[in-house]
């Protein structure tokens, strides 16, 4: 059922609406400056006209969705923190003091927490979304995150996030994550969906050290010798060296897309699941904005795979959807400059001989 | 007795609050994150502080100033557009249509704009400040810009605009242009200044074809062999090559940094003046934040000579300080994580191992 609930959301992702670019394209090109001298908010304003199907869009409701799940591989010691924190971060998050709750405050947008799979009990907290599919993962470097059927349930419970949140107003959807230990199985999904070798893609995370890092490149082999998850079957791929706060996140962007909504994609976890979702329906890249480039080693190769241009390369690498409500503002700004300005005409400014 | 004001502001721009830095990056060090994850958003926020000598500063007040000035040298055909596009365009931020209007109340800035040189009358808009050193600059290309006299008092007006809105309240300034032509002026100081060559440093500005960016070359090549300005004496680069508003723009920086205000540089004409403003003072340097890296060529050079690294890189090419408004939400965004980030110990999330 779950199979044909997944179908239902790929098959109703869109195009974008050309009709609505070539307006966007035509009013830019009216507006009082010398045309594409605002550059990519010019190009972005386009695009979100494209999606949203509007000749001159408005982003009003802008929402984050912050997925928290835990990673069995944190048994191998690839992360400087502690399990525990998964946990005590969705705390940190209820009480509006972590970076997320900030940036989103500064940026106007609402944060939806979402316990994904996190490896104790944060049900006590009326504000988290609960959609646990279970209490961690696997350790990947010995057998699956998960069975096929989790991962499914993980990619239905994260569109159901979004279905939800749409209907009490979400105009942009950025979707960020939080789990000790997800970049372990990000680079292990960057390295099976790209065939670049674990050592090309696996990055320090929070802070490893040297030997921190070839610990971790050596899990990452493991995981995929271990696993042999089949690029060409992306829910093979998110079952055997995913996350359930990844499916999730795939699932909300999917889910964003068939309504119609731009997603901005946060950093590398979060790019791990837009290769999931594009895998699972190529047809959604056109919907994707990538905020930034992430300091973390392989997110390049990610972004390369996905066809995206970052916005911001600001060095971040924290995740939580941080980078994301950065780009949020980007957007929004970008609708503005393409409602706001005036027209040559009505200015009676002259134009370029 | 204008030399003696500068001589003032010059040697009123102490260096920024060592101890109030030391502290910000402690703070940042202890907030619920990997510490240095938010990347240039931490460096930022420790400037900030030491800028504002606060080892936790808000930000609230955010002013750009919009200088105006007109070029003789547009007779010489380096502009796509006529000049009374220059008042036209004052005209258009006096009525909120243009793009650093937009972008302006995007950020909760206000927009002062200045006329500094507009060769037209435009005291009809009682908004406007009026600071006009002349109806426009001298055709560079046959002589100089100005007098020596009037590039002292074009940067004194410029300080006495910030020193008027610092009563009304400024926490942070974003500098930025209007004058048809001035893409000329400016590579005409960068090249006078670093010592490279026209080629290098004259691009397209608003729109030239290849013939006309040839012409633009040629015309910075002849204004610095006409006009010989001395690279030792930056007052002589001002008002042989440079221009009402550029300089206005300089004194504004001066002003700003004397009064301990953080000075947000928008594109290539906004780093002109703060080349100009860094020759007079170089202790000026650590007060700027460069907003973004402009498309127009020539601006890398002119960053790397003021040894600054821009915050974004969004392909803008229009001035008015529509990239300052974006450096300022970023810098707004750096204090409020400094500030209302919950640390470790409060919050009770475990530290790194």
């Amino acid at each position: 059922m779950d199979e044909t609930r997944l179908s239902e959301i790929v098959s109703q992702i869109q195009p974008p609406d050309e009709s609505a670019m070539a307006q966007a394209r035509a009013r830019q090109d009216g507006l009082t400056k010398p045309p594409g001298s605002l550059g990519r908010l010019e190009t972005l304003s386009i695009q979100l006209a494209g999606i949203l199907g509007e000749s001159c869009p408005t982003i009003q409701h802008k929402v984050i969705v912050t997925m928290a799940g835990d990673h069995g591989v944190v048994a191998e010691g690839v992360s400087a923190y502690p399990q525990e924190v998964t946990a005590q971060m969705v705390a940190n998050f209820v009480r509006g003091g972590a970076a997320i709750n900030v940036l989103a405050r500064h940026v106007g947008a609402r944060v939806v927490v979402v316990d994904m799979g996190v490896a104790a009990d944060v049900s006590m907290y009326p504000e988290v979304v609960v959609k646990k599919i279970a209490p961690g993962t696997g350790n990947i470097a010995l057998g699956p995150a998960m069975s096929r059927e989790q991962a499914m349930c993980a990619l239905i419970a994260g569109a159901e996030v979004v279905e939800s949140e749409i209907e009490q107003g979400l105009d942009i959807l950025g979707v960020g994550d939080m789990g000790i230990g997800n970049t372990t199985p990000s680079a292990a999904i960057a390295a099976a969906m790209t065939g670049h070798a674990p050592a090309e893609v696996v990055g320090r995370g929070t802070g490893l050290d040297d030997a921190g890092l070839a610990r971790k490149v050596a899990v990452v082999e493991k995981a995929l010798a271990m696993n042999r998850p089949d690029p060409t079957d992306t829910l093979d791929v998110l079952a055997k060296v995913g996350g359930h706060e990844i499916g999730g996140m795939a699932g909300a962007m999917l889910a964003a897309a068939a309504h119609r909504r731009p997603v901005v994609v946060d950093g590398f976890i979060s790019t791990a699941a837009a290769m999931i979702a594009v895998g699972l329906a190529p047809q959604l890249r056109p919907y994707l904005i990538a905020s930034h480039r992430s300091q973390e080693r392989g997110h390049g190769v990610m972004l390369e795979w996905l066809g995206l241009q970052p916005l911001l390369d600001l060095d971040l690498r924290l995740g939580e959807g941080t980078g994301a409500a950065l780009g949020i503002f980007l957007a929004e700004a970008a609708c503005k400059v393409l409602r706001e300005m005036a027209p040559f005409e009505e200015a009676g400014v002259s134009k370029a001989a």
